[in-house]
């Protein structure tokens, strides 16, 4: 598959991710490709680590949401932002909020980390809790956007946040060539699909005989049995997972047709996998990862994917964990 | 201050600093330079963090041991080398001569964080254990030298692992630059002195009026007592820090004239402070430092450099620390 042949009615393409870089790409960390002797021997193949945990604000999220506030004009500026997340997508709204002086209203779930949520209050932000078992954290959004005027910044459903988080995928390109190094897979969480869909488009358009894997927790693996049944499925009410950045109900509409299209699989962890990688990055990358940003890493240390002799790229894609959590991961 | 009147006696120039770049460039991690708006807003300046524990083998040391050994002769290869070290430049020794095929033999204390043993058992190395208190770890090195031919390559006395160590500070000083900021201050640890002498040659250079500031342990104070008196000075002996890389006897030859030279100050922290920040980097950095890696910003953080309405650029040297005392800091 190269460029041209990337279906058409995808949300977005290679050019509007390369777009959403140039349009970021003073405010964003290009965080470094980092490689550790132990996770190679501890694998078989050569390990590359893009730590999105170093992202401003903790997470590859502050990415998407940069590009998409920064097209904001100064009448949707003055009227403010709307967003719903589980935490990354709202320290990464209320972050740039923050810097482009733009009030912010974040819609989050009260069993959110407190990390996530006194930060996006530190940031400025006004906080609306809401039960994840119960409340439909979308509706709440709308109607605070019909009532105030404000935009709506989605967590992935929307073109311009899947080409930032995209930008991913260009600089893992990039840095494996500045590396020498081809990979033979890439492997991103996914939770509503933006990141692993944006850094598809880009990979499979710069790379094309790159596989791209999705990684999901168990409980929340509705990618990975979407791709199997061939249609969007949804996760069972009531699950339960460390991972608390990835849980969805159902996969996205503009990302679910890429990552059908585009991914080779979905990789799916356990808790304990997630503790195992969290440790492991800590040990031999000096990185905190959270549970959700640690699942690419647990796929490999747990053998769901055969890198003997091959080159992998692992997005760790946020960094904002609760102290006890992370003690956890350390013991394990 | 410009380059021209930089004292022509010093061990090594910004010209050796800049070679040593080109050297060892496609070997090391080209670490970002990080900020926190949150720990901006604990300091009132901008903090602009140069993570080293992110280098390879997790130090600064990697930069320097890889400048030394690449200039190693296909006969001195094969003789291998030596190296004492608390830790650090043991791991950074071994991880490349390990990737070169180069014997290694390493001389540690026997209190040397067990991450750092070993690590560096797991590079190939040979690792002597000594007493710090009793044993003189020079003279063991230099017998071993004798006997088996090996090279010595020390931890801070010597140009080449000086030159390597330097290039932190003209990365950054382009870093800076990219960012669009001036530092009126960099800070970095000081133990030999080997790394914060290197980059204040480098910065000094670059950017003449930036000041240049090493972090010290309490107890570990002798760069500090030195600069004061103006001459050389011990430490006591028995003196304790949970700074395990950070525990010389005095200043090093080659390094204090330098240090002498060119820093504005040593700057003192104890134990308390030390596990403040790496509590901070853990938190606001999603960076695992070790104890004498977080000493520059355990300065920031206990006020003992006022940088408000500044910019002030700190490098976190290493982040090989052993969990116990890292979940002691998160504790903290």
């Amino acid at each position: 598959m190269d460029t041209a042949t990337l279906p058409d009615q995808f949300a977005l393409s290679l050019a509007d991710i390369e777009q959403a870089h140039d349009r970021i790409r003073r405010y964003i960390v290009r965080t470094p490709l980092l490689e550790s002797a132990a996770l190679n021997d501890l694998v078989g193949g050569r390990v590359l680590v893009k730590p999105e945990c170093l992202q401003n604000a903790g997470a590859f999220k502050f990415r998407g949401a940069c590009n998409r506030l920064l097209q904001l004009t100064p009448a949707q500026r003055a009227a403010g932002v709307v967003a719903f997340s589980s935490g990354n997508h709202a320290l990464a709204v209320s972050t740039v909020a923050r810097s482009l002086h733009i009030p912010a209203t974040i819609i989050m779930p009260s069993d959110a980390p407190r990390a996530k949520i006194d930060g996006s209050r530190a940031n400025g932000a006004t906080v609306i809790l809401y039960d994840r078992q119960k409340d439909d954290r979308e509706a709440i959004g709308a109607e605070i956007a019909e009532r105030t005027g404000a935009v709506t910044v989605p967590p992935y459903d929307d073109p311009y946040i899947m080409a930032g988080q995209g930008t991913v995928g260009i600089e893992i390109v990039e840095q494996c060539i500045e590396h020498g190094v081809h990979p033979d897979a890439v492997i991103a969480a996914c939770s509503g699909g933006g990141l692993v869909a944006g850094v598809a488009i880009a990979v499979k358009a710069l790379s094309p005989n790159t596989d791209v894997y999705a990684g999901e927790p168990a409980g929340f693996d509705e990618l990975a049995r979407s791709l199997a049944s061939g249609r969007p499925e949804s996760n069972v009410p009531g699950a339960k997972s460390i991972c608390d950045a990835l849980q969805v109900v159902k996969p996205g509409k503009l990302t679910f047709p890429v990552n059908q299209a585009l991914l080779a699989g979905s990789l799916v962890v356990n808790d304990d996998d997630v503790r195992r990688a969290m440790k492991a990055a800590y040990q031999h990358l000096r990185l905190v990862v959270e549970p959700g940003g640690a699942v690419p890493l647990a796929a490999l240390l747990a053998g769901k994917l055969d890198v003997r002799g091959k080159a992998v790229a692992l997005v760790l894609s946020g960094g904002n964990v609760d102290t006890d959590v992370y003690i956890e991961a350390l013991k394990a």
